[in-house]
């Protein structure tokens, strides 16, 4: 699921089965982008000033004046916030863990994040013996055996998918749903394998869950090289005992808002297409490829239009969605907005990093069949691969309850 | 000219227009190939146990013994080294530049570096007057007026274009014979603009040419910021005067060597596929994308047809070219060299970095028609466009004396 909007507004001027005149269009668009630069320009400015911004956090709150104001800036026809309500979990400063095997004399550190949502321990931390698994059917099979036990789950991405969210998708459960299946074993906390294909050092955050039914424990990602040698000292010795400290906790949700901007359509004002990413990040990094390329994206689209002073027929809409990592608040509060009057016809999120784009993907079988008879105007930039399937997470409400077509 | 032949030896097994038996192959191929990562552990410690190694330096010496080590390991059928003599060119330790305008109190510091094959300037530096150009044509139509100055070479790489290799090759000639143009102006220096889209303050270094027939003169870059900065004085101001210090030198030519393995081949062990990349580098970076990736990925080659049991019915042979960057000493001796009883059927290179790979140019119609056949092969890895034209620097001469078709 590669997914670009880089230049998915093109095929707004196409919707004639004639793309001819649409050639220089698009050329143009192509030039002015790669010249100016700007998208680039923004998330540099984006990811340097504001930094990572989590769903409550205050970087999250200036992300948001961030991007008003650019828009105000650039000029589009209409810029505002949509409130969004938002979980405000905070990952605070110990994230601690240590292995203390038997023919070890020392503790080994090991290198552990917080998942995101996890609760934390109590200070003195969580000290048990742990057992690996690699799905959730082993750790089910094991019946009493995972009780008072960190569970360890330890199913790596498959590396040898050349799509990498293909990867994930085969991995990404166990971050998801480990501290509810660990607890419903009777365990007393979830330690998963860092989603990544790398070997490397660093405990990889994301998003878990917490189900009614069962007690929380805490949950946090350990690096895939200290997963590496857990496992191994688990197949040396019979007990293996880790301790994790978290001081993770969730607070009061949060104010905070979708920014939105817009360039009016010339003949219908009140038919939409939305071009989005999430403007929510992780709190580990600086949140460029995950999303804020994707945001700064959906504002160059407009910007450029505005720059070659090109006039869209249809209203062409910037949504830089809140909350997509822990909560989809902001895709949800979008959807179920009522709009009096108007009518989203597409809707595009890119949200699968900043790299060279290749294509789009169509999750609409109607409109993948109108896209790829486009899909030569992307040529000269090799974007010409139109598949079916695909969308965004973001966008999937509005596909849900309103039947938008999604593309991303 | 996207090149890439990461994956170039599949359609060695396919030379029988059914392709349907090699699909599985291929694809074995690429899985193990991301699996293992053995591309990049390689290029990992081509490019952090030995670093730049530019052309007669002791690192390019110790990156030849890194390569046979590396494939005498991993139990290719023949290692061997071929001599090469090659320039050898050093920096020095001063590489200085100032601005002195009539506006400024102080001299404004500019980022400069020497181009590779320059010769020094003496230890005070050459301070003359700036004149900036945007081409050879602007150079001559002065007449005079460039007499006893440094000459600026300020037209940019068009950032339009798609293709940077396209933008690349708008600009280049300004760094290949800018000191030549500048010294038959009579000018005492080039100074010109880096080869990047980027607007940064690294002076990029590459390769320069003299020409016997006029003097010799200094020829710098300067990074794409200060020329800007130099190019705004000069529209302000009459006479920008500007400082340059290099330490620059060529030494007596070295003793070097291409670094060839090979896979024999089980029926036809006399026909040679011949897949390569350049070994040294210039000495400003890591060489990690051009050209470590080229190396790594000619080794790889043939460690995949070694780990999966593949037995290519020719030889496949990996070349590590000592040169290419100031001199292609190496692709000229690898031509030149009698090899009796032996004939080259194709040749592959890559040279235009580690990235992820969309397809091939192919520089002979012929083998262009035959390669458009598998690139559906290419396929379940999203590089099956299969282009004509391209090639490689390295394998240039082999295609020219000796008619090999080229491909990268």
């Amino acid at each position: 699921m590669k997914k670009f909007l880089f230049l998915a507004f093109i095929p707004l001027f196409a919707l004639a089965q004639n793309l001819q005149p649409y050639d220089s269009i698009a050329v143009g668009i192509f030039k002015r982008a790669l010249s100016d630069n700007k998208a680039y320009e923004m998330l540099y400015e984006l990811t340097t000033t504001v930094g990572h911004r989590l769903s409550g956090s205050p970087q999250a709150a200036q992300a948001v004046e961030w991007s008003k104001r650019t828009m105000e800036r650039l000029g589009f026809d209409r810029v505002w916030l949509e409130p969004v309500t938002v979980p405000h979990w905070v990952r605070g400063s110990v994230e601690h863990g240590t292995i203390l095997a038997r023919g070890s004399r020392k503790a080994i550190p090991i290198r552990i994040t917080a998942l995101g949502g996890s609760i934390g321990t109590p200070g003195e931390g969580i000290t048990a013996e742990a057992i690996e698994v690699k799905s959730f059917e082993e750790l089910q099979a094991l019946g009493d055996t995972a009780k008072g036990k960190i569970v360890f789950f330890n199913r790596p991405m498959d590396r040898t998918q050349f799509d990498t969210f293909t990867a994930y998708g085969g991995a990404v459960n166990q971050r998801g749903r480990g501290a509810i299946e660990a607890a419903r074993a009777g365990g007393v906390a979830a330690l998963v394998r860092s989603m990544t294909t790398r070997h490397d050092d660093f405990p990889h955050t994301g998003g878990m869950g917490y189900d009614e039914t069962v007690a929380k424990v805490p949950g946090a990602a350990i690096s895939t090289n200290d997963a590496e040698v857990l496992s191994n000292l688990l197949k040396k010795e019979k007990s293996v005992r880790v301790t994790i400290k978290l001081s993770a906790q969730t607070m009061p949700d949060a104010e905070s808002f979708n920014v939105v901007g817009e360039i009016r359509g010339t003949e219908k004002p009140d038919e939409v297409i939305l071009v989005g990413g999430h403007l929510d990040s992780w709190d580990k990094g600086q949140g460029a490829h995950d999303d804020g390329a994707g945001c700064v994206q959906s504002i160059e689209v407009i910007r450029l239009l505005k720059t070659l002073g090109l006039k869209p027929k249809r209203t062409i809409r910037a949504v830089m969605f809140m909350n997509e990592e822990n909560g989809l608040r902001g895709g949800r509060a979008y959807a179920e907005k009522e709009r009096p009057g108007e009518r989203h016809i597409a809707a595009i999120e890119s949200d699968a990093g900043g790299f060279n784009p290749r294509g789009f993907g169509v999750g609409d079988s109607t409109a993948y069949a109108k896209l790829v008879k486009w899909a030569s105007l992307f040529a000269p930039i090799g974007a010409d691969r139109i598949e079916l399937g695909g969308g965004g997470a973001d966008i999937g409400p509005l596909h849900r309850t309103r039947g938008v077509p999604p593309s991303g």
